[in-house]
């Protein structure tokens, strides 16, 4: 199932996407729910029949707007750094300059800010006057489903409601001069998210091509195979010690590809448009403003 | 004045807190304010006349278990590393060994949880088997009260709340091993807080003293007028590019004498208590287990 939080007629809504990715339905759901868009759905037992008599009217998809399926995340986004090989390589001699050179020793977990969440084709406005190098970063985004704490690989994929797909964008320079990332990766939407929620079960995660165009030139594309820590160490790495809770999101790396990466760097300017597309899930589109 | 969120007869509520210390007058508010603790009176207009008309029945403190004066934080704390010039100077060789050696560059920020925020006298327990360097920081930490960005240092001390104490518990191996701060400082219960909140009005920040006992020894005392950025520097930072909001809790970091800096190095083990104690404001105590 494919869940998307949309607004109609100024009300935010939940609904149900139709397999030709033409309509929703929208799910009948109490206004308190409706405001949590479709993290409402999360953690509630018998779920596809919950949604079943819930179904409402049916909208197409070009009258609504889609806003982020989880459009305020309950506490700041985990964040995997370094976590495809080809892109460990291409920033090798920059961002991660100062880390471990063992890639594979542990991963790198930082965060992004609730609040820079935003709507799969919603403009970003560019910082002008705090930083001049703002960047891409395509990443898959996993969904936990249950509360859980100390979760060893062979339980984690059970923790997972579903997957999404976020823009990871980030201030290059002030990601830098912190040494921690955090301030640099959550600027007031840098978080595109969607175009939806879709359920673990449509997906296989551990092999699906995350890609990302900026004005219709390919710059990012890769599979999840080439992930330096697959899902379930994710999951068993961030809930070591620290409790999960539904509707937790864990953005798993970016791919070879960044703006920062390029000779010379290339960052996004005013106008350009970053499209990230995820097999299986489908793509958001941005404009930079 | 100085507001606690306490339970009494199993029911949480705020009160503010009388001049000896011995005592609060509950507060007078709805069930869903109860909830939030203090934070349900940040960013309100003409609070001291609020509070007057929602004085209600007196209880003494030793009748009732003070909670973390903000019990859930609305997001991550913000916390900042390597504040203090002592502090910097002790952990150079380690936590600090891959930072910019030029301390005034830019501040560090990484973040905690919501969740692993504590009542200023519970217990914490130690994670075996997950880690074994448990570490103290004893910190002040600034409570924002208005939503705000962009703020330049003239306008920053108008936008905080008040303040309150922090132990920044930290977890030095996990912190080291994944380069990035978040996951070792966030483990559950990794934030004693209180032991209330105190408005700004009642402390001069840019110089407090700040202290920490370990079983009744002296290990940390300095003023925050050994900061590295003072409080203005540090809401300019976090404010650059980042709407902040009413509640955001900014933790300013740590003056020297953490057991990592000890030698040889010494961590926490089970039946510790840490005292931190902050001029104007209280002491918390927690006992490890």
């Amino acid at each position: 199932m494919k869940f998307a939080t949309y607004t109609y007629q100024g009300q935010r809504g939940v609904g149900l996407v139709s397999d030709d990715l033409q309509s929703l339905r929208a799910l009948r759901l109490d206004e308190g729910q409706a405001q949590q868009g479709a993290a409402a759905l999360i953690g509630r037992a018998g779920l596809a029949g919950y949604v079943q008599e819930r179904l409402g009217e049916t909208l197409r998809l070009a009258d609504v707007r889609l806003e982020a399926p989880i459009p305020r995340p309950r506490r700041n986004i985990f964040c995997v750094g370094r976590n495809y090989h080809a892109h460990a390589k291409e920033l090798s001699a920059s961002v991660f300059k100062e880390n471990d050179k063992n890639v594979a020793s542990w991963p790198i977990v930082f965060s992004k800010v609730p609040e820079c969440v935003t709507g799969p084709y919603d403009d970003v406005s560019l910082p002008v006057g705090i930083s001049e190098q703002i960047d891409y970063e395509a990443e898959l985004a996993v969904v936990i489903g249950t509360q859980c704490k100390n979760v060893g690989r062979d339980q984690a994929l059970q923790q997972i409601f579903g997957y999404t797909i976020v823009n990871d964008v980030t201030a290059r320079d002030v990601q830098m001069r912190h040494q921690q990332w955090d301030l640099g990766k959550s600027f007031d939407g840098f978080c595109p998210m969607g175009p939806w929620l879709v359920t673990a079960d449509e997906i296989d995660s551990a092999a699906v091509q995350v890609s990302c165009t900026v004005n219709g030139q390919m710059r990012q594309n890769a599979s999840t195979r080439d992930f330096i820590f697959d899902i379930p160490s994710l999951i068993e790495t961030c809930s070591r010690g620290i409790t999960l809770y539904p509707g937790d999101i864990i953005a798993t790396g970016t791919p070879a590809g960044v703006g920062m990466g390029m000779t010379p760097p290339t960052y996004l300017k005013s106008g350009d448009r970053v499209r990230v597309e995820i097999q299986g899930i489908g793509a958001i589109e941005n404009k930079f403003v």
